[in-house]
């Protein structure tokens, strides 16, 4: 497979989202230019992503819109179900748990993981209720989960990340603000990130004027 | 102001959330190179990224961490407060208006608001109860509100954004998965998309291996 750099995945995962919404509306086929303009990316740019594929885009008729999104899921890996455990029941471990996009894309929460004794125990969703973190290995092992998201404090996190590890979870997706040391794949989320290149947007725009 | 790019603005986000840590752990300096390792970024990269302010990097002892927070501020625009309103107060929207990072990096949450009679008048934190939706132009007015997120379903978040608007909001963060069709910046969050992402490389690492 051919190493593709990590802009181009997360436009790939933007442009899916869009496709899928074009999809739902019956739409067959897009061309590189409507598409460009539906996610706010250059079009060239759109065509040099989509190259990936290799050419099935067809002049005037644009690209089949199943065919790339079975194309995306495939590259993406999002084509089978993922089973994710989330540590840390605070407010954003809570959110995901209860976020119906997850399960739509192919991310299945199975557990929910505290140490605190006044959160073991609560119903999240009808079918996740929070359990003791002592319980995270045997439960990673018998349910083979292979994603996992950590949304506990940042002291947290290095020590669940080096369990998780351990327990044999492939990949993580990390909520708190500290780097992980650890050998497998981790994806960073800063909300705060959104905030302040929206600001700066907000800024410059104001210069310009 | 020299026009910076978006991908640029990105990472100084992800750097200043690095030197803030550092800061707290009493460093004076860093080098480019240190720096480039704790956020998994090139060291030419961050090098170039850091050019933007002019060179007041010093060979040998590397950036001064104060001043670099301070540049990256004025930067970004987070050297001033921006008061948030929050519209939608399901899953996501109340995580945000709870989220402690928000207040730390200068964005303070002043009001969040819904439409279901069942969720308003619910109070979220000591300082933010869930207000009808009916008084969002006022309020948006009144306190001089700058910011929004808008974390309703999809459906809704195209006539939300055009009250924004009307409302004299500046930008907005937009979580429901749709393209606003507006003219003030929005910095869509698609938490799906760090998922995705997320196993490409898991899935690619297996086939590197």
């Amino acid at each position: 497979m051919r190493k593709i750099p990590k802009p181009t995945i997360r436009r790939l995962a933007i442009y899916y989202r869009c496709l899928e919404r074009l999809e739902q509306q019956g739409e067959e086929n897009i061309s590189s230019k409507l598409l460009a303009q539906m996610v706010h990316i250059k079009d060239s740019q759109v065509r040099k992503d989509l190259s990936y594929f290799g050419s099935f885009g067809r002049r005037g008729i644009g690209y089949n819109i199943q065919k790339l999104l079975s194309e995306i899921r495939k590259i993406l890996g999002i084509h089978k179900s993922w089973r994710v455990v989330i540590i840390g029941a605070g407010n954003i471990g809570q959110a995901i748990a209860r976020f119906k996009h997850m399960e739509k894309h192919n991310f299945q929460v199975i557990g929910v993981f505290d140490t605190d004794k006044r959160k073991i125990g609560k119903q999240i969703t009808n079918n996740l209720v929070v359990s003791d973190i002592n319980s995270l290995e045997s439960f990673i092992v018998h349910n083979q989960a292979e994603i996992a998201v950590i949304a506990t404090p940042a002291e947290a996190a290095q020590s669940v990340a080096e369990r998780l590890e351990k327990a044999g979870i492939r990949g993580i997706i990390c909520f708190a603000p500290i780097t992980l040391d650890c050998n497998i794949p981790v994806e960073y989320v800063d909300i705060t990130v959104f905030f302040k290149t929206l600001v700066h947007s907000v800024v410059s725009q104001t210069h310009n004027v």
